[in-house]
């Protein structure tokens, strides 16, 4: 909590703005000089605060998104039809089908900051290169066979991968195998959208590089722990590191239960363990507008019930529980995805051991000095 | 620039993405199952990519906010109709007139991150004290006689003051002559809008303090060059200075300019002298997301053309001249105020010595990394 | 407190180390072979620990240099006679009598990381040119007459003034009046010396720039409170601030006292007022080896018992009092100098409104995370 | 480079300083009169700067640290025989024989900062538990079967491996073998010394954990690339990766000559791989002020030649070359340690590919903002 000295207490009723209730001193009676009043203004493209304050301004953060799930078993056909109808290719760049939250009026974002997608491609497809400002990254929760390709550098893309392309940097994919592949994408693009940043340019057709390398320079470079090359000392904007491989992220999560058991202590709390993805050059967040970690459940574990600044995705890579947020509550098994926007509670319910990815703007939210966290029990 | 290696060449027609006018290979023929597809995405609440690249990312910035401008005789005017209309007091909070930029379909905002407005307060009136988390100031281009009362420190504000009420300060004015007084107010209320950050609470009806000190608690603790006070010594998110005086930033660009003429580099560019309003514990902004620059032009003076990720609006303080955005060429006078929109080209011309304030989203943009500047005549 | 999780209660007897005094089990009968041992180790310039761990470690701080006094009753007196019988002038650079710790040897050092000298320019007199990199200060407790030049940047010399040279910058004093003129000057020389990082280059024999502007061009462009130049928005190691008047600092230490009559807090203990000396560019130290603060006691105050890491030189600007160093009392009186070395406790007890000026090596300290305070009372 | 605008050229005769030389006009007839001053400057525990400026500064850094070899074949045997000679234990607290640089009158320090040592423990034996300000860590050129036991988390040593104990952790060592072990320590002891910064504090005469696990527990939670726990988020001064293990670093060098082969930018210059031993948790260094390095060159490399400023300690780890410095060309082999004071200029040649280990006092030298390089060849 930056710039805040108490914490709020929850209300019970998230989506009404109590400051609209209020009895407002400054809504006279609607006399005729009041009216002509407001009219002028509207010629002067002016707009009285008064009349309007509860709209610009709630008592606690009121997000038009809602919580929402999508589930991996209706996604995947759609975007194995896709595959079949659609071919990919310069001029829509990516075969991607984004979650559109119900409560953002049919703009195909998940949040008023993120953007996420499953990505689908066939046998032997290449999207072609481009680049934008707007920070991508790509985690993979089934299969493999697909490169991407960033900034001539071939990423190899397996289930439990997390993927970079930071703003700027030219990249593509291309699937080098007879089966299809899909995966999803988080960007920043309604974010960059509402701050007016978005740059973009088209790349080549084709990935300017074909081969098919288990391991990236990149990671070959990076990848090492806390080994920084001497050619390589300045802090970056974004890690280097483009590929975060699933079986670092396994041995992490693993050595946190263990330590626990052991009886030290390594947990974000008991039974539940959890990382950060991290750029090695100055130990910050991946990139600077989306921040992404794996968090794994104990069999049997539910999280205490978190409010936090800010909105986020799940998506469960392994096992099988519930997400609870507000007062929704989700059996959520491989594959699904669910949002949570700014100041909703949520919480987790392992049924099995359950392994999450999870991925929020958390670090606008903190760069702007605007989060705040309120965790139930640890009320101060 | 931060993560970016080239600078764009800026296209002539700012408002024409050529990325919707691209040969898209992903827009195949409109057949039964393609419908039934696009119909089976909806009803999952999802949303292809490919059939709205050009809407949601675009070669440079093209924001919907238009470059406008307001005439301080239009707003002070409707700011007194207001004043005879409209009682000031708890509910609608502030008798507070915001720009509502032509482009952003009727939203009261100056730009999509910046709320701007004329507040007016009559003689003997008081604002009632509550607070939020969105970060405020006060510019005063003419008058004198309220005073703002931030945190129960009573701050006069006078013409030429910049005064702060950071993001979670309670905060009221009161005017204690016979005449009404009237200023500009900026917010970051569009931003928190966006990124549902934002919480509200109410404070006392009357203000806490009602005494008249010349020069507030913050200003004797914070306000000398350079010292800072044992007892304070830790950065802070925002400027504990909450009072920056006309009379300092007046000798801070008369010295520039007189440098400038006895052959000392101090100034912008030739003719040009400006100064950024800064946080004495780390030399930043004044706080997480807005910035406040003061510019002074020696008559005659014309600038460089600029354009800048992150848009500002500008205040004429003294003098005349003439501002040009993009196409528009406007002569302004004391009071008026235009808006800049995201990477719209931007020059100054001072018919007699032209004063300027500014405000603008910069810290936003830097601190997540998308900032970008080109300047005329300067290019790599 | 940086590095440490625990506040070591300090001992009674400060220079008797107990580490000497234990049993060491590896000071085993001196045998033939062990005395043959330890002479073929000095033959291959290798020296054992288990000898000598008592003379390389010690259980707290336990510095050579002593806590120490210099009455400005002696010093100038002694300055002046120098006056008499030594021009100033090429090849000794500086007519600069330095404080000599009796702990040190006959080192001309204050502390091990601190010179203080007491410097004396003669009518009329110019001391040339010269950089180094070593930082230097100085200050004034009384007089006025000289200009120093800083990088051809003439900066006024009076009583109360704080003084930058920071490392590599050209500079030369001249004496523009009929009467002698004497200050302190601060400088990291021991440390500099000890590290092996120092540099020096002479300059003119003349100083550049013999004009005598009461104001200085690097107090026109930076010492204005919180104001920036565009024009220099870069973080710079150094405050470019080189003088600091008196009025400011006389003006925040009574704001301090009075706003603490006033009931509001401000102070760094009851009836102590205090401000540290800081670079606007980034909120700390004015250079990266030495802090400069200034303190103001109500009459009859005393200070808590402190303890620091790290070691600092007081000097008496105005008033009485005492400074309390370890088990020495001293009366105290304008002018007069005395030394705080490492861990030493100390205290400060005003007979009358007591002013000090102190600097020490503390960025040293602190950059290098050896930091600890002790303050008596506060124990947890 | 911080704080200097310009690159000094070396002297030809690094040993004599030129001011010493210049004719000093500050130097007058010894009369009475300035013999009796000079009685009085004494008496008062004063001393003046201008017949002694040469001694307390110099052109460039000149060190009385000289250029030193010590040979791995000299050190072990005589660590042997302290092994038989003397009982480890509490009081002398290690078997640890320091090299003293000859230029540094006897003290056994190898440069004024940095403290280098063999440590020998014999079979079974172990060193008990302590803690103090200074920094720490171990280098094994050799051997294993030795725990180093850091505030209770038991840390195998193995040949190659780099390992942790930053100050105020208690640390002891346990030999679980019957056979010998000997290693490198590195601290800044005599930094510590300098500054008056020293703490020391006895733990428990045996270790607190004799367990023997291949795998730390700070390496389990730390010591995976790019991933910081949940349970670890905020910044820390110094790494809490205790263990840096070889198999990592020998990966690192390799993959970046491969990368070199490939044709891709990795090394420092051609042929001439390089790590630098990171804190994860801001990307700095791994202690305040102590930097860790490994080389790597392949055989035929030769480096350019290169001074800066802070001292070093390189020690051969593999292979067999040249370390040149100054006017000394020491051939070298495993184990050997070369000292290279501050300003000196060195360059490696190698027989065959040649590995080493580096350590330095540079994080001092750059937060301090004392760094200056020159590198042969790359002059401005």
């Amino acid at each position: 909590m930056t710039q805040h000295d108490t914490v709020s207490s929850p209300s019970d009723h998230p989506h009404e703005n109590p400051l609209e209730d209020v009895h407002n001193v400054m809504a006279p009676e609607q006399t005729e000089a009041l009216e002509q009043l407001y009219t002028d203004f509207a010629a002067q493209h002016l707009s009285p605060l008064w009349t309007q304050l509860g709209e610009v301004m709630t008592d606690v953060p009121r997000s038009k998104a809602i919580p929402f799930v999508w589930r991996w078993n209706d996604l995947l056909p759609l975007a194995a039809r896709s595959g079949d109808l659609v071919p990919v290719g310069r001029g829509g760049e990516r075969r991607a089908i984004a979650l559109a939250n119900p409560g953002l009026k049919g703009r195909p974002y998940a949040t008023p900051t993120i953007w996420a997608a499953i990505q689908y491609l066939g046998p032997r497809e290449t999207a072609p290169e481009h680049r934008h400002s707007q920070n991508a990254f790509r985690f993979v929760v089934e299969g493999e066979g697909v490169w991407t390709v960033v900034n001539g550098d071939p990423v190899a893309m397996r289930r439990g991968d997390f993927l970079l392309t930071p703003g700027w940097n030219f990249h593509g994919h291309h699937n080098e195998t007879d089966h299809p592949m899909a995966w999803i994408d988080g960007l920043d693009v309604p974010l960059a959208e509402h701050l007016d940043v978005g740059f973009f340019e088209f790349g080549t057709e084709r990935v300017t590089d074909y081969s098919t390398p288990d391991v990236s320079r990149a990671e070959r470079l990076w990848a090492n722990p806390g080994l920084r090359p001497l050619s390589g000392l300045d802090s970056q904007v974004n890690s280097p590191i483009h590929a975060y491989r699933w079986e670092y992220t396994d041995r992490a999560l693993t050595a946190q239960l263990e330590l626990e058991a052991e009886g030290f202590p390594a947990t974000v709390e008991q039974g539940h363990a959890g990382i950060r993805y991290s750029n090695p050059t100055n130990g910050g967040d991946v990139m600077s507008t989306l921040r992404a970690e794996f968090h794994r459940l104990r069999e049997g574990t539910q999280t205490a019930s978190r409010r936090e600044v800010g909105s986020s995705v799940w998506q469960v890579f392994d096992g099988r529980g519930e997400i609870v947020v507000a007062d929704q509550v989700w059996q959520v098994d491989r594959g699904d995805l669910v949002v949570v926007p700014s100041w909703e509670p949520w919480e987790l319910r392992a049924e099995t051991q359950l392994d999450l990815f999870r991925f929020s703007d958390a670090p606008v939210i903190e760069r702007l000095a605007f989060d705040r966290t309120f965790v139930a029990g640890r009320e101060r």
